[in-house]
């Protein structure tokens, strides 16, 4: 009954996001059943740690003001043990980008990575042929050893996001194949994956969970939105009402993944 | 017949507010029947002010920066005589936000506060109890009656959101039965509204009666954009096509309010 | 079988952009067919010159911060040879920004200027009457004539947004007859224009053909947008599903033009 308590519960999810994607993914959070909080100023984050459940971190348009105020917010919500999702927009894209965002791994406290297959190879010490915020990296069985090595060495969790989306810990890996294809023809599908993986990893104490929670609801309501959508625009909007309508029951009946 | 008037005017309101629903305030300004402009570089203010009719200020992504250009603004626009609207969003929630809003609000010419009932809590000097964005705080006597206080001695309306929304000034309250809960499901909400009392304060001498237009097009927009509403994506699509319908009759046949 | 092209090379399209209408010039840009990256950082620049194929600047919530990218943005796709779009969004309205602006035109490389005809007439020495983001000039001869003599000295395109459209090289015109007044109805309608133009410049040699597709693409799209729109709101929705069903034979059989 996972949606239900998160609707019951309605963590509060800060972000410290783009401005490209920042108003979907704040109402993908209010839809699935949590409260949504943009605020990068530097000087809220100590104040804003107290408050919410989680924090998510999206580098899609970061700068270095952006980035200062995310190394603050990184160590006020790890000081109270609380959960941090970052989401490495095109990771391996530019210097100053790649940068920043291993300044910002290199931190205790991030508990879920959300990153397409580019960006996580990035992250795991491959090279993610990244080209601006495109996936364009086959996932192989290289790539399943490091980042299995990467979550052991971290304990971090890495949800990546794809055609087949992967959950990977130290000791499972999990494969989604719930999704459409027209949400790769949207921007910010990506970011609002990582929202909700903000919004799960907010009631749950189990990451690994959290994550499958979150990429789940939002394959599963991506399928329910390609339903009815005449183009990209109306996919949008429908996701929206997707995960605004997706319930317990929705989830356990449309659920396609397994643990290899 | 104030919606053909501002139709007519179409009044520029010039905004500096948050990156979040900035592209929905800029829709529901126009589609009420005014123009948008969202311009929040310091050195543009003075120029803004000599040519738009109404300032709409909005603290949800406020940094210093972002707040000096503020500062500046409602300088030109009261030096001009010119309405300023604030809506000062997550007041209570953390020092620095609490700081510049106060700043803010310690400036002569704003005239229309516009905030939900934990932050119009703060403003007047009561605990608000405040949770991020989320408005968790029920109205009592002690609010109206300190509410009143405020508008007498600052000459502002008080223009106070929710499930019911009130209009305060010094000497009468209004009730606005009009709305719909789906407008607490998208974020946003709220700022619309502030954009909304900029666009018939440009036209309108007297504030409350800009307040009270601004809300009840609002309300009941939000009536009408639920009919058809599958979730809370497509709410706020129907919600700016509402706004973008609404006419004077309308509001004449839907408006549902009472003087207290 | 232009679009096809589009849509199988999918050229990276850089934006420098306004945080007002962002979602939906990447939006816009991802369902002409091309990709899109907002990427604002200063020290990101010479990266994203040599990944992507065009550079779209926009001017509408510039700052001195933003500016400074942008030169050098220009600085770095100019030595690349590679397409530099500019919309001077309210050109003409404020000191500050008409001396950014101003600095942008005066460097190398910007191929198109994409433009409403207040904001065009500013650019080459007319008057334009500005009132924030809103076009209020009617194109004369007079216009027409700076315009071309613009156009062979500086060897731009121009290309003129407004109830009919004007492409303006130095040897040729083009009237533009397709559109919908529902544009003027929603923010960043002009902004997603010049977003196509990016598109198609980052695939045609010739800028002067980029920029009569881009209007034309959009001009039809929104026409769709129309027949089924019940405000501006949907009307924003319908014009995005419209971009990503376009085709190059509702462009042929759609496409009302002329050379003057």
């Amino acid at each position: 009954m996972i949606i239900q308590t998160l609707r019951e519960k309605q963590p509060l999810i800060h972000h410290i996001t783009n401005y490209v994607s920042v108003n979907d993914c704040a109402n993908a959070t209010i839809a699935i059943g949590a409260s949504a909080a943009m605020a990068d100023f530097y000087e809220e984050q100590a104040d804003f740690a107290k408050i919410s459940s989680a924090l998510v971190l999206n580098t899609g348009t970061i700068n270095q003001l952006i980035a200062n105020s995310m190394l603050k917010a990184i160590k006020e919500y790890a000081a109270l043990n609380k959960s941090i999702v970052l989401d490495p927009v095109a990771l391996g894209v530019s210097k100053a980008r790649d940068q920043i965002n291993y300044e910002l791994l290199g931190l205790k406290g991030i508990c879920i990575i959300k990153a397409n297959a580019s960006e996580m190879a990035s992250v795991i010490g491959l090279d993610g042929k990244a080209r601006g915020v495109d996936n364009t990296f086959i996932i192989h069985d290289e790539f399943l050893e490091k980042a299995r090595e990467y979550a052991k060495k971290t304990k971090r969790i890495l949800a990546v996001t794809g055609k087949v989306d992967y959950i990977i810990s130290e000791d499972k890996i999990a494969k989604i194949y719930n999704g459409s294809s027209m949400a790769a023809k949207i921007t910010g599908a990506g970011c609002m994956c990582g929202s909700l993986c903000g919004a799960f990893a907010g009631i749950l104490e189990d990451k690994f969970e959290a994550s499958l929670y979150a990429l789940l609801s939002f394959g599963i309501a991506s399928e329910l939105a390609q339903e009815n959508s005449n183009g990209s625009g109306s996919f949008r909007i429908n996701l929206i009402d997707a995960l605004s309508n997706l319930n317990d029951e929705k989830i356990k009946n449309k659920a396609q993944y397994e643990f290899i």
